[in-house]
């Protein structure tokens, strides 16, 4: 896996999660990384990027929305979700933005 | 400084910028630090949410492309640029993406 993606010519989309924890996150690293392997078996999936300190960033990037929409609609996605809503995130903010240009060195 | 930003309606757009630091980063966090400060009295800056782990993720968020390219070509900016190239990136992507949707808990 590689720590920063190699993505194709934009226009693709990313979504970008930025959360805050909540202080009892048992559970989550395991679901987090089984998420990320799902992830990997969607179709239009291009990679994924992740950091952690005070604040938690997960950047995805996907060929178009289409692709996003059925990622959302997975279902063992949407088990994750719920939990995250209940029971993982004190707080988060998910943005879906279109990626226009790109620079890499 | 909140950890999450509170960003307005989209559409809006944001820099991604994914990093992975040279072994010799003396002096980075300072710099980092200040290029925070310093983007914080630009026109048309709303937030930067940050974190690193074994890649650094740090998203930025801007009213449009033109307070991005005054940013881009702040003089302080520029030499911190230069000594990010030189320096303490070992490697980086930058991506410019404009934000379509967002949704927080």
């Amino acid at each position: 896996m590689s720590l920063i993606v190699t993505t194709p010519a934009p226009p693709y989309y990313s979504v970008i999660f930025t959360s805050l924890l909540s202080p009892d996150d048992q559970g989550y690293g395991e679901m987090a990384d089984r998420m990320v392997q799902l992830a990997h078996q969607q179709d239009g999936f291009l990679g994924v990027e992740s950091a952690r300190g005070e604040v938690g960033i997960t950047v995805s990037y996907w060929r178009d929305l289409t692709a996003i929409k059925a990622w959302k609609a997975n279902s063992e996605h949407l088990v994750a979700q719920k939990m995250g809503r209940e029971r993982w995130y004190q707080s988060f903010t998910l943005r879906i933005a279109k990626v226009e240009r790109q620079y890499s060195m």
